[in-house]
């Protein structure tokens, strides 16, 4: 077979990793570790939300056709019967012209339908003065008015927010059903490599993308596995390659920069498996690899930090969001106005490191070799393949790193 | 002393927490573990990045002079004496009219200034046609170019990004200074509460905040400890209290919605300690409760949950922020166009729940108990106390849940 397939556009590139994405199972955490993952399941409500009408003032419950045309001059006057409890279901009952101290959140005694916020009465003994009057229902929460028994309550593929683990708590969802965090495994490639506790001689660099690429799959919910550096040498990789894929739900390959190792790991996941895609209309990001090996995903990432990354948010992020079946996953953006001319290629989706200042976002234009435009940067803006660039005033959507 | 203090703006209570914040100590953790952690100090590079030039092309290694003006119908040509291979030192050294291979990443050879692009080369034997003349320094990345020996890569208080950890690896900083994650103590007050595990009888509820609290701090970098629900009995609510302020950095009381807990929570903070501020002007969240206990901050939070999730946004994030030291700490916002007017009162801050689709923003009017409307919206756009409320057709930042 030829190793030298055409080059795809970043959507078939999409399509491809999508396809290739096996759903990974699911686990029960405690509430708490909950925050952050994906729901593998649909949450309801065990029960009704109140499960009661409740206070949601300091005040006395009325029945409210007694407070009509109170005021501070001619106001209603009512009796005191009693308090109630926090905590106790009370049945108290309310007569016409009478009234119950509750405090917020107490249950609403029987007969009332209204709560006189607290600063809007007088106590006089046993009488209380209503000097406003209150609508039926009001500054009460309805028993079921936030949920209902059975309704859903978070939707499956919600990655829970710290509100979520709210509402899981309020339904009684407290061993929730989650998706495991795929296990992505990690190897770089390269004899110029040197793990980042080692100083590097002349001709050597630290593996970076090692870290870069954990990091940022961590971000993204998953647990990263480190295989190492891998020399050159083809057997050592296979054999790591194959490691990986058995262990682990998708292995990403960095390094490999130099179109000799980029031939070579492609020759390898072919021999384990199949590639897909030899090259991506993407910059920087261009020589990726996408294949399978073992019924896994096996990615090929440049060599350049600055391309590899760009290739985890363009590309590896849909992967990863196939495998955990994560909805309405958005990257963070923001807006700005372009204060320089992007020149772009049409065919090619250029992702350009800007670097946002009060709105005016400034391009950081740089080799992908370089690792301080990655941090000198706010984010990337996106060119799309059929644009020919962007002009100076132009507002653009940033993505944020 | 009087417990009714006068109600602050949210400035004010900003500047009283960032006041009671003790900042944290230091320590030292494995690079990857580092991930979102805040950088306890500057971080310099051990030693230059690259520490030599490099080709950042396949290609061949050559002296710029030797390629002006060539062409693909004039093109030079080149003696080949070599090439380098990935990681080694080398030593080449090439003569006027001679070139190298050299693969991506690896040295460039002595003498030589630039790396013409395989693509626009052909090689005859032993000697390489130039079509396409290279500058001086084209397609290698320079000695140092990245950052210096010594240069500072990442700032003190940097929340460290994927980029910040492929940075610090390159920098040779495997064992990273990080601000220890502050311990909050997390306690709920209320006869009315039980744990989300126990199915509530009728005049209970589930405890929510103490959830809520857990993953928002969690999500701005603390350890949540929880103390659980504590009765309204008064010494064993300080006696908790107690205990929390002695095992944590600082305590968040929750629950207490009706006035004699709130007054009951802040005599407890004035016995064991003081009590700064009782209410703040903000909505909703007004019946906030700021002191400190054992030198540590203690802020009794509204019991409604979204009052609680305000006032935790608003107020303890910059608590917390001062005391990690974070610096460029930033709430994720949108953009969007108000459709309907928002009524405000002047003199309060406002804090409006909307849910933002097509960047066309609604309010989420509901009362402060529900929760349905923390997870309804999108987020909320602050109304500040100068202003009397928020047009239709208004640009506002929703800051993003």
């Amino acid at each position: 077979m030829s190793l030298f397939l055409q080059i795809v556009s970043v959507s078939t590139a999409i399509e491809e990793v999508r396809n290739l994405a096996v759903r990974c199972g699911e686990e029960s955490v405690p509430l708490i570790e909950a925050f952050h993952r994906i729901l593998a399941q649909e949450v309801r409500a065990d029960g009704d939300i109140p499960g009661f009408t409740r206070s949601v003032v300091d005040g006395f419950a009325v029945r409210s056709a007694d407070t009509t045309g109170s005021s501070d001059t001619i106001p209603s006057m009512l009796t005191l019967l009693g308090r109630v409890a926090m905590g106790d279901a009370g049945h108290h009952l309310i007569q016409p012209g009478a009234c119950i101290y509750v405090p917020t959140g107490g249950i609403l005694p029987e007969g009332a339908d209204a709560v006189v916020m607290i600063e809007h009465t007088e106590q006089l003994g046993e009488q209380v003065l209503v000097k406003k009057p209150v609508a039926r229902g009001e500054n009460v929460l309805l028993f079921n008015e936030d949920f209902f028994q059975g309704q859903p309550v978070a939707n499956r593929g919600k990655r829970l927010s710290s509100q979520d683990i709210g509402v899981l708590a309020a339904a009684g969802c407290t061993a929730v059903p989650v998706v495991k965090k795929p296990k992505i495994g990690i190897l770089s490639t390269g004899n110029e490599l040197v793990p980042a506790t080692v100083r590097p001689r002349e001709g050597q660099v630290r593996d970076v993308n090692s870290y870069v690429i954990a990091a940022t799959v961590r971000d993204l919910g998953c647990l990263p596995v480190f295989y190492g550096i891998v020399s050159d040498e083809k057997e050592a990789l296979s054999r790591v390659i194959g490691k990986a894929t058995e262990e682990c739900d998708a292995v990403l390959i960095s390094g490999g920069s130099s179109k000799d190792d980029r031939d070579m790991v492609a020759a390898i996941i072919a021999e384990r498996g199949r590639v897909l895609v030899h090259g991506i209309a993407i910059a920087p990001g261009k020589p990726t690899i996408i294949g399978q090996c073992d019924r896994k995903p096996v990615i090929g990432l440049p060599g350049h930090p600055a391309s590899a990354f760009i290739v985890l948010i363009a590309i590896v992020r849909h992967l990863i969001i196939a495998m955990t079946g994560e909805t309405g996953s958005t990257v963070r953006t923001l807006q700005a106005v372009l204060d320089q001319n992007i020149p772009s290629s049409k065919g090619r989706e250029d992702y350009v490191r800007v670097a946002v200042h009060d709105g005016i976002a400034t391009p950081v234009f740089g080799k992908s070799g370089l690792l301080n435009t990655l941090v000198r940067s706010t984010g990337v803006v996106r060119v799309p393949a059929e644009s020919e660039g962007l002009e100076t005033g132009t507002r653009i959507e940033v993505i944020v790193w």
